[in-house]
């Protein structure tokens, strides 16, 4: 980002964006792995989105368009969400629906590896990774994408931001990750933007996770502090204490 | 209800119905979707139930007979639990094992409504939905209808009680509905009279939530606070505590 | 075990195998039932380790190969684990991955015994089970056997110990024992030995179990308070709290 006036402007973009879906309440459909599920269900609820996380493909339809916005996460992908993941995107696309991937492990199986490909060849919004995950896929130019890690950076064509903060704690609680992408899916239900929606996102993931990291004692009681950390946060607070370049 | 009298008869049952649920520690089995889980087993046995949660529409005879009744929760209906729910129920008709019928987000999918109303049409000992489900469904007159919200209400045939309470911190928290489904089954397995089983379930959840939410900075720390609370409460707390009318 | 000298040994080789784990971080693969996944993912993590948890079989060849040890978990056995299970234990013979073999509720279903019993002969490390399972299985004698319960006893060929400690909130809290195998697969990582590996596992579970049980205020604050303890833990103190005969 080229300068403090354009990171101000963002900061306060990310700020609005959390205080409209504090208001809205809006809905987001989540499509996710089975040790993901409880946690980008409560992430969501802290903010103040509403969450669904069914997974017949038959029930896409009907839950897509009763949503406005949708995540697709590919840890643990089984038939169930092998055949849902499509039929989801078919009704996005149709309805109009923004999108977050999230293509949990790639790097891990050739085979989750073409499969994700293949949706992020449908354009998502927002492409959600890790480092590690990066290089194995290719997204096209439109698509924002957010590569998290220690700094998360987040790109889309000529724009591209950093983000410091957070916590190492973060790494020590299992789906933190797919809770983020879930967190990213709500914001593009108030944010027409979707690269203000990947950094509001991350501003949360990174702001909360700074707070909770002062109260907790370990990953054990860093879980809860994170979700009453993200509950309690006040739009101001992501101008105030949002570490980005 | 109609009066002081009755009220505080039901209220000395309730805490009898839980008196007995901690010293027998029935069995429960609880189908239920994939969100609600971790919390669904651990509300029962928080409270001295010791629940099971296998989902296999063959393993239904042998699980439903080893337990004492018997929930079944629609969130999440794949194929899985749309076979096992019908073998489920079979063994519990058969064994004489009441049931629970939590019919989750029936309003928005036509294909669940016509699942569940079919279910419904069995005979559960108690229906537990919420105000915009409910709508919905048409239950047989004997089926204790519970529908939950700010304010809890307890309907069968001319009997009808409402509960206040709780916190609405338990709106933020992913699955306080369906773990309080299956606490309905756990005091199922205790208590004959459906509408004492069902107000028990219900009063424990509110007084333990209001307690819990006098501790609890947000909606992490109230999760296990919760549970605390449940696991802390005393049989005449339901009486000393509950709000009923 | 005979004296005090073999078994002052054992507790150093658990404290060594705790500090390997620590320091070199290994990759586990945990095939587990639902309930269990977010504490079995959680549990490794806390100590070091780096769960997977996927579950189609066409994937086992790819995650066994990347990960150094395997758990095979029978809770709630769907079809999904049902075919998974054989095809990650044939990569993880091919491979020479050591596992752990967790027959979840075979006292409750036959035809899950009959399952479990055909895996148990391919020969895992390690079988995890509680005191009303064991009657049901067959180990051979190679086979490390580990019935957990108020007291935890560890048998192999002519090897036996037994360790004290924890607290009875670690069955008020669901898939504890789930979690403790998922944690002894994750030493097979790092120890050769799969006595060693075992009882370390099983030395931290109450180590830590004990450490959490002063903090807790019920099972709700013990889970929380137990992983935060597992992070703490440092090898001395499998030594020093560490209760065997």
């Amino acid at each position: 980002m080229a300068t403090e006036l354009v990171i101000s402007d963002y900061l306060g973009r990310s700020a609005s964006a959390l205080s409209r879906l504090r208001h809205r309440r809006p809905r987001v459909h989540c499509l996710t792995n089975y040790v993901a599920m409880q946690l980008s269900a409560n992430l969501p609820l802290a903010v103040g989105a509403v969450p669904s996380m069914t997974m017949e493909a038959e029930a896409m339809p009907d839950f897509v368009e009763s949503t406005a916005s949708l995540l697709v996460n590919l840890g643990q992908l089984d038939a169930l969400r092998r055949e849902a993941a499509p039929a989801a995107i078919d009704a996005a696309t149709m309805l109009q629906r923004p999108w977050v991937l999230d293509p949990v492990k790639v790097d891990r199986s050739g085979d989750r590896r073409a499969f994700a490909q293949g949706l992020l060849d449908r354009g998502p919004a927002i492409l959600r990774c890790n480092t590690v995950e990066r290089p194995f896929l290719n997204a096209a130019a439109q698509t924002v994408v957010v590569v998290t890690g220690e700094l998360d950076r987040i790109v889309q064509a000529d724009r591209e931001i950093e983000i410091g903060g957070g916590s190492p704690l973060m790494d020590r609680v299992t789906a933190m990750g797919c809770a983020g992408s879930a967190l990213a899916a709500a914001f593009l239900a108030v944010e027409p933007d979707p690269f203000v929606a990947a950094l509001s996102a991350m501003l949360v993931m990174k702001v909360a996770g700074s707070r909770a990291a002062e109260r907790a004692e370990g990953p054990g009681s860093f879980q809860p502090a994170f979700l009453d950390a993200v509950y309690a946060l006040e739009p101001e607070n992501l101008r105030a204490e949002g570490i980005v370049r």
